[in-house]
């Protein structure tokens, strides 16, 4: 039951400071020590990255965002933004972002249904599997698919309750910068989406890239 | 992995056509066939209701209100919503509605953590424990807690992106009639809340009805 904690702790080294592509389409987890910035950079400001994070030290206690819009009053997520888990805490945080803002916590991360219900047959890469890949590299594993952050998305609740999916609005070059307040595990998926516009106009997803900084980098 | 169905099935007898009192605070699950309906009415107008639906055949895949606003392009759900799991199947269905409709998906369900952030000393009830008390009673459990369909619950997404907590605007005896889609366990709980004015000015839960109906009854 969920308001006992687990206490699921993880033995994984912590990612060292340095650049890595996150291929498009593709996934990565990674953990990283409280304090820690990671930055994320778009370089054709027209990719939707999904984000998850997990506290190291209790794999079941993860970025909640439900709970991220009940405690920031917001729908979407933007600089300054919390990114709380069920239990409350903020595990990590928005502290850059020279995007469009705005990222979407409404839309699911996809997954296998969700290409097959678009008409795709056979395996399509999916921002879940992407989410379930990446942990499972580090030996890591969690019973089922939180909801995502999706960082670069735009998504627009209407008054009327509709819900509008927009072209992507960033420009190129753009990043968001994330602090880690634990020792989390982060997980990025570079989303696959090649049949709806949620990637662009044409439907192209596209690599994008993850820089883990020195404390000194970034003074913010 | 969560693509891979895991087909958890359950034994759980069904729950027989009559009532039962959703008492102020408390909650209740219960299982019930594809095709029947299920009525809650407000008797107040002021009860926030959060909601959860699992798949019988396999208790891994719940309602999703991620996909659920994925799959409707709406972010409340209202008559005619169809609430799907991650899978993207409908597993249950409002089909009646004489509420003032735009039932909340943005907010988590209440939970120990929650209350604690509120100042509450203690033990105080929450929907989190409701819903796995509920499920305890028939000897059934989830890993986690998955967000809430909050039924009678008003929240607004403001053109700003910022969210609104309004005060409960359906009228006394409003009712909603959710239909199961295919086998699923369905729980209710009538919010805890006592702290904010989420269930009313006054922060008093209060007891709600829930009619299991025969097949002549509704219709609809």
């Amino acid at each position: 039951m969920q308001s006992t904690p687990h206490e699921r702790p993880i033995s994984v080294p912590h990612q060292p400071v340095g650049e890595l592509v996150l291929e498009a389409g593709r996934g990565k987890a990674f953990r990283v020590s409280a304090g820690t910035k990671v930055k994320l950079t778009n370089p054709y400001g027209t990719q939707a990255v999904d984000f998850w994070a997990f506290n190291a030290a209790d794999l079941d206690e993860y970025v909640s965002t439900e709970h991220i819009r009940s405690v920031n009053s917001t729908v979407p997520v933007n600089r300054g933004s919390r990114m709380v888990s069920w239990r409350r805490r903020p595990l990590v945080s928005i502290v850059e972002d020279t995007s469009a803002g705005d990222h979407d916590t409404l839309l699911c991360p996809c997954n296998a249904d969700l290409y097959a219900e678009l008409g795709c047959t056979g395996h399509h890469r999916s921002c879940a599997e992407n989410l379930h890949e990446g942990l499972g590299e580090l030996g890591l594993d969690v019973p089922f698919t939180p909801a995502s952050v999706n960082l670069f998305m735009s998504v627009r609740a209407e008054p009327d309750g509709t819900l509008t999916r927009l072209l992507p609005a960033s420009r190129p070059g753009s990043h968001v910068t994330i602090r880690a307040e634990t020792d989390v595990v982060m997980a990025f998926s570079s989303c696959p989406q090649d049949v709806t516009t949620i990637n662009g106009p044409d439907r192209t997803p596209r690599d994008c890239l993850i820089e883990v900084l020195a404390d000194a980098e970034t003074p913010a």
